[in-house]
This record gives C-alpha cells, sequence and structure tokens, in this order.
C-alpha cells in the first residue's frame, strides 16, 4: 500500500508523525533525496564540492538561505517532511529528530541530493535482483579508499553502495543505471572489493551485510552517504542531514531525471 | 593544421600572442569551455544559477578565489590562455582584450561551462551535417522567450544554437548529442522557431544566419551563452568573460564526458 501512496499523501504521515520509518519503496516511482542542511557562509563550498563530486553527490536542488520549500516539490516543508534528522555539532552527531523546525535558522541553506532508490526501481522493472530488498536488509554500504575532490573545508572518502548479481546482470546493471546520472549512474566498480581498499563485503561500514551466492560478483555505486560524511567533515556549529534511509520524498517521478 | 594541433600547443600559442581568432576546430576532439570570472562575493549564487539550469550551464570547474590553474588543464593560466577575453563593469560592455593579468582581482572565482563544440565532433563523425561549418560561419544563436530559474541577483532567458537538417539525421542527432549532457546533451527543441518566440531565422541574435535546405528542420540546442547573460546580468562591478567563440581549450578528451 505504502508503494502506491502518492507523495503528497506520504509526507503528511509523515509530518503527523503517523510515518516515522525508512521510506525505501514508499511511493515507487518518485524522486527520493538525501538532505544536507548547512549555514549560507559554507554554502559556496559544500555546492563546489557537489559539483566536483557529482557522482556521489547529484545535486537536485539547492534552497536560498531560509527558505524551505523546494521546487520538486513546493508544498513540502524541509523542516518537517523528513521522518528523521540527525543533528551535528561541530562534526558530532548530537541527536536523531522527526522535527527541525526548532533547530533550522533563518541563515540556513538546503541541499537536496539524488539517491539510489530511484535507480533500483529502474533496476527491479528490469528484472535485476536487489538482495537487500530481496533479504529485507538495508543496502551495504562502505568507505572506500579513494577521496573525493575537497572543496574548501569539505573532504570525504568516496562511499559506495553494493549489490550482488551475476556478471550477464551487472552488464544490464551498467546500462539500465546509466540512464539515471543525477541518481549516481551507473557503477564505478565491479569485482574485487580489494580495488577500492574495501577489506570484508560482510562488515559494511553503514547497513546491513547482503548473501552473495556462487557466481555473483559484488557491483558498486557511487553513494550519497558522500554527501553526509563531506558536511559535517567541516565541523560547523550546526548541520541538520535526513538519518539514512529516511529520505525526502519529491513530486518528481524518477523518469524525469533519465537521460534517455 | 590546427585540428591536430595539441591542447598546450595551442595554448602557448595564445598566451604568446600568436593566436588570437576563435578556437572552434582546433585541437579537435579536446573539450573546450566558456568562461565566466566573478567576485567570491556571487559565487554561491552564480553557481546555484548554473546547477539550477546545467541544460545551457553545464559546469565543467570552478576554481577556488583567486586560483588560475583549472584542473582541467593544470598547466594553464585562465587569466592568458584564451585568445580574447571581455570585460563588463556594471553589466556594460568595456573592451575586448587579449589578456586579463592585470584585471583579475584575488577575490575572483572562475567557472568553466560546457561547450557545443564538442557534441559537434561527435555530429561529424556520425556523418551529420553541420551547416555553419560547411559554409565557414558562426553558428546562429537565439534568445528565446523561455526564463531560466533565477538564483539571487542572477537572471537570463535561455539562449539557443540551431542546426540544420532533416528529421532523420535530427533523429541521429538526438542520439549521438544525449550522450554529451556536460555540453549541453540532446536538443531542447525540433521545428517551428515560434514555439521558442524566435520570429525570424534569418536574423539570429548571435552569430551567423545559415543555409536551410528544403526538407530540412532547425534543431535547437541550449547554448552556453545563456551564462554570460546571466553573468552579466547582475550588473556586478567587475566580471569577465571569455569572447563568443574564443573558448578555453581544456587537457580533457571531449569523450572523457560522455556517459554512454
Amino acid at each position: 500500500m505504502s508503494a502506491t501512496m502518492s507523495p503528497s499523501e506520504l509526507r503528511r504521515r509523515i509530518r503527523s508523525g503517523e510515518w516515522t520509518t525508512p521510506t525505501s519503496g514508499a511511493a515507487t516511482g518518485f524522486l527520493q533525496a538525501n538532505l544536507v542542511m548547512l549555514p549560507a557562509s559554507h554554502a559556496f563550498h559544500f555546492l563546489l564540492f557537489c559539483t566536483r563530486n557529482a557522482k556521489p553527490c547529484p545535486v537536485l536542488d539547492v534552497l536560498e538561505a531560509g527558505v524551505t520549500a523546494p521546487a520538486i516539490a513546493e508544498e513540502a516543508d524541509l523542516r518537517d517532511d523528513l521522518p528523521r534528522y540527525r543533528i551535528f555539532e561541530k562534526g558530532e552527531l548530537q541527536e536523531e529528530v522527526t522535527s527541525v523546525r526548532n533547530r533550522f535558522q533563518p541563515d540556513m541553506v538546503s541541499f537536496l541530493l539524488g539517491c539510489s532508490f530511484s535507480f533500483e526501481n529502474a533496476m527491479l522493472a528490469a528484472g535485476l535482483p536487489i538482495r537487500n530488498i530481496e533479504e529485507n536488509k538495508n543496502v551495504s554500504m562502505y568507505i572506500t579508499d579513494r577521496q573525493c575532490r575537497p572543496a574548501g573545508p569539505f573532504k570525504a572518502p568516496l562511499v559506495v553502495t553494493m549489490r550482488p548479481m551475476t556478471p550477464a546482470q551487472a552488464v544490464r546493471a551498467v546500462q539500465v543505471t546509466t540512464r539515471f546520472h543525477l541518481t549516481h549512474g551507473a557503477p564505478i566498480h565491479i569485482g574485487d572489493p580489494a580495488d577500492l581498499g574495501i577489506q570484508d563485503l560482510n562488515r559494511p561500514d553503514f547497513g546491513d551485510p547482503v548473501t552473495i551466492h556462487p557466481g555473483e560478483v559484488p557491483v558498486f555505486w557511487a553513494c550519497g552517504v558522500t554527501s553526509t560524511l563531506a558536511a559535517i567533515s567541516a565541523k560547523l556549529d550546526l548541520t541538520i542531514t535526513h538519518a539514512p534511509g529516511h529520505m525526502f520524498v519529491s513530486d518528481l517521478k524518477d523518469e524525469h531525471l533519465a537521460i534517455l
């Protein structure tokens, strides 16, 4: 039922406190987004970080300081319409909350960044396996040894998601996800995790481990968690992000962003 | 001969004053870019304008304030390595110069934005006609009645280039240029110019008119001149841009940016 819910109905339930869980699989076909809110004084360098690292940090929308209604969902309010937020002070996690209405400041700029939930819909439609969905787990995420290009005080290692599949399915997955360049696009690596500095696929840095069947290879995509690590790397007085998996759901269809 | 020149050799000739003409067709296969330089105080809003209007203003590189060596050509210096620049004060064109070494300020941020010369190479390789090259003219450019999404003080109408071809060639041109999403990507319109508010194809706002043969339709792409109009719309004390057609030539291959 949640899959067929409209984005506005989903956001209404989130705003009223009826929905406080992750948004994976909800309002299927509508674009979901990572959120970062930080002071306008640092907005240029954070936008520059995202521009320089567009694969993990594809910019969907940036709001002027103090504005909380995004162009991709004009009736929404970013202060209430995500099920769970994280509050960071000086780069340290302070608490998780279900509204940031009493923390958002008029000088803060909000960034909405693409999320791989969008290409997952396309992958499922193409008959490709998404193991974490099959096993009802959060996707496996790993911090790699590749550094993003820094900008001002913002820096981060590239974070990746991993989905196992057969080599033939991996070829199809490259084709399917290439179209979604604003939600991480094509994989950045197929095969040996050691090439990315990943020691053990069974111990992800975020999310859950998933089963890799015989004959399958790990396929790695750039991940939006990169933007969270970058945002808190500057140790600003106040940074607000979504809690992992608790995304902003927009009124824009996934297909609207596809390039082919 | 200029087509096979290396980017570094071309930039050396430009820097020494041996080359002062447009860069169209030079160092074929290497990415060329539009240039905008403006004060750091306005860099966030200009980057936001480009992010919000990525089709006409695809960001290739943004340099920190005072920096003039871009990542896409590390040995270059943006103050000398373009054949011709335009100096604007309060949004008004003051002069054209061949170096901005005595005008560039330490607080200025430089933006390099994608240019359609890149997909022209791919179109020619696919056997498609580029009328302005056939007729040895500058490409036809038109100001449309479509407004870009503004950001802070920056606003501009969408500017387009036009290349005439048969409908079958237009289909192929869509396929070929879609790959180059950082150099304007697929066309934004095929057919009736009135749909874009263009009154007369024989009177372009920039560049030259070209011949349209019987059976051909006009095909329109977003154009980087949009970024110049946006930059000067804020009427800042000082804005520097390239002169039309006199682009920055990078060390990056066109194909490096192609997504498929």
